[in-house]
């Protein structure tokens, strides 16, 4: 499946933005509003692109270039009349798309979750034109394209509708009977899409698909920053325990923010390194019984070990790999924080019992992770046991907390009980739940 | 969908076997074949049965009940004609499947996987009969059923042929048209059941289906030890240690075999808490000094910690619940184990240098699981990573050596430096493996 991009506009109302450059290179937490959709829609399994440019076209194909970067396929087309209705932008890309049955419309300026573009690839209903609406008004930041619905087709469509139920989302599969379309809008006067799509609207071509994830119309500054804002706020995991919602998640998202704006798509097994590095040190400072360092030093390294996910999904660099590397180092930190902190303490106090409760602590710390990951494995389904639980954001501030009081002994007992309480309370869950279901 | 299991013969060639009981009243491995037929269809999603029963039929009713006992409904239909061809037992049960539009046809006497089941149920072409097959000609044990096949299509079937391409594995999908059929075949002299579908083949209505697991006809005494040895030797994982491949499963099936033998079908999750048991009596031998008793034990546990999932399969007994269980229990042994043997060592020896070690075998221990289930959850497939590993099965084989030498501290330097090093070599092999990904 091929994709169009429309990205020959200027997008002026975003003001000094685009005075030098295009709206598609404006940039969204570190990456332009075009690498967004080509990335986005390659999450969805398209990776063929044809971007149809015109304001300071160049400088997307520079920037851009043929795609190798992105693992993907892009040619350019170029709209010298970009100043006029997209309509004519799309007509540009004919030649480029008339063989195709089925092709996706992409706007640069819309961002977007990419489950978005699974639906379209999935939808296998043959219309002439099937367009992506969502039906809360509310997310209407005063531009939207509005639409009007008989069930689920599309009967008119423009900015200026008095009566609508749903906004254009920006996302369409079309197939080559779009060109026709607009080439009948333009004798009225229309070079816009829209024209287009409402002619097919009328002869009852075009359907209506619900969208489900996140998106935005990217038409000022304010929605660039609003898209900002609920991007990061997208990266809360139903997994995260209460110190991570509560303190870690607000300042690693601010972190990865910096880092995307700063450095772009890191490399996210980087920033697992580098917070495995800190924990490292701290669990050295803890064994030479600099506690209250340490103890800092493991909460850092805590927080900064958000980053790497965060990083990888605003970045599109997830994988499996990435995700695995990941979990494997935070169980060595893990443990080697444990373990210098009780070594730690046997060299000062000489006191052997130091050492059934450094035993304990490991066996719950890891049990506390390994029944997580099995249980997931296992049934199937993302283990979440109860709201308050001893993950590892709870575990290491507790950590941090008893390393700072100076008493890594009740500190080991307090990570003890609670983890080796928590699982045992997992394993009666778990059989409720088991028992329970038929 | 319903199932008819066809129970009404006597199977005189098990001789002795059947002199009191029906032949589906046989135990192979601890459960009756009837049992077995009724299990292995449940998996496959058939809940409802009808069981054609005669030759001490009354025994067959006593034993099997109303099928509460299997969460399954059965009722029970009497061919006093046992003595003669099986057709006329599938007519007795008319009343019961005319209504339906397709049903199972089972022989109380095959043995299959239950997949074959779901092979049947989740076949949608509609064909008046479907006939599971074998081509594989050298599973005739002496009395098969065999198949005349052109392309897809049953042409004929006989015990008789002479020219055939596949044998009957005595599992099917019927229409009801296959009444009308045995009727027509009864006029002709042929009161069995390959009469029936042999009529509806001439009129090119059977479909023939390939089975992909292992499946047997139960005639005489020697298809039963046959058919017990294949399904202990089905019990093997492809995630098998080396120990495991050649000590522990060859120890474990007879075990388990014969707990089937003696107790039926038995909790497999008690099994994995004695299991349990041992291998804490195992720590706590170490951690007072009695090294090789300890060892023995641990090995002992390590064999009897195969059973439970033995049991659980060959008893149609596996559940999320005990495959996590048994899981966690392993880990916390594991653990137990480690630390005991350390304890006992500093008890004796008050040398520091045991922490370290003992810290380094947790976490390698602890790491070699870990990674191979998180790799399972983050890949979504088996994590085999080469064919002598760090598994349990070789890591209590070296604890139980180490212990009966008599050398605590090698055998932790040991564990921690195998263990670990795996792990180095799974990141390795991961990370080449996500790298030569497409």
């Amino acid at each position: 499946l091929k994709a169009v991009i429309l990205a020959a506009g200027r997008g002026s109302r975003l003001g000094e933005l685009t005075k030098e450059r295009p709206k598609g290179l404006v940039k969204l937490l570190g990456l332009t509003l075009l690498e967004r959709a080509i990335l986005s829609a390659k999450e969805g399994g398209v990776e063929d692109f044809v971007i149809v440019i015109g304001y300071k076209g160049e400088k997307i194909r520079e920037e851009i270039g043929d795609g190798k970067r992105y693992s993907a396929r892009i040619r350019y087309v170029e709209n010298e009349e970009w100043e006029k209705g997209n309509g004519l932008s799309l007509l540009k890309a004919r030649d480029h798309l008339s063989s195709e049955s089925r092709f996706i419309i992409m706007m640069c300026d819309h961002v977007f979750d990419p489950s978005a573009i699974k639906k379209l690839v999935n939808f296998k209903e043959e219309y002439p034109f099937v367009l992506l609406v969502d039906r809360d008004l509310s997310r209407d930041t005063g531009e939207a394209t509005r639409v009007k619905l008989s069930n689920n087709l599309v009967i008119d469509i423009g900015k200026g509708l008095k009566e609508y139920q749903a906004l254009d989302c920006g996302l369409m599969l079309s197939t080559p009977e779009i060109f026709r379309a607009i080439e009948e809008s333009l004798k009225v006067g229309d070079d816009s899409l829209s024209g287009g799509i409402r002619v097919l609207s009328k002869k009852g071509g075009v359907r209506a698909l619900e969208i489900d994830g996140f998106w935005m119309d990217i038409d000022t500054p304010e929605n660039l920053s609003e898209a900002e804002r609920t991007l990061l706020n997208s990266l809360t995991k139903p997994e995260d325990g209460i110190i991570s919602r509560s303190i870690n998640r607000r300042i690693s998202t601010r972190i990865s923010a910096l880092i995307l704006k700063k450095w772009g798509r890191v490399n996210p097994n980087l920033i697992s390194a580098f917070s495995f590095l800190i924990a490292i040190s701290s669990s050295i400072l803890f064994a030479i019984g600099s506690l209250a360092l340490g103890g800092i030093l493991a909460q850092t390294s805590s927080i900064i070990d958000g980053c790497d996910g965060e990083v990888a999904r605003l970045g599109f660099r997830r994988s499996k790999f990435g995700a695995w590397l990941d979990s494997l180092l935070d169980r060595i930190a893990d443990f080697s924080m444990i373990f210098g902190l009780s070594w730690g303490y046997w060299e000062l106090a000489h006191d052997q019992v130091v050492w059934p409760l450094c035993f304990l602590s490991l066996m719950g710390t890891f049990l506390i992770s390994y029944t997580g990951s099995k249980y997931e494995l296992d049934f199937g389904e993302l283990a979440v046991f109860s709201r308050v639980d001893a993950t590892r954001d709870v575990r290491i501030f507790l950590l941090m907390i008893g390393a700072i009081l100076g008493r890594p002994i009740e500190t080991l007992l307090l990570l003890a009980v609670i983890t080796n309480s928590m699982v045992i309370r997992r394993i009666l869950i778990t059989w409720k739940r088991w028992r329970e279901s038929p």
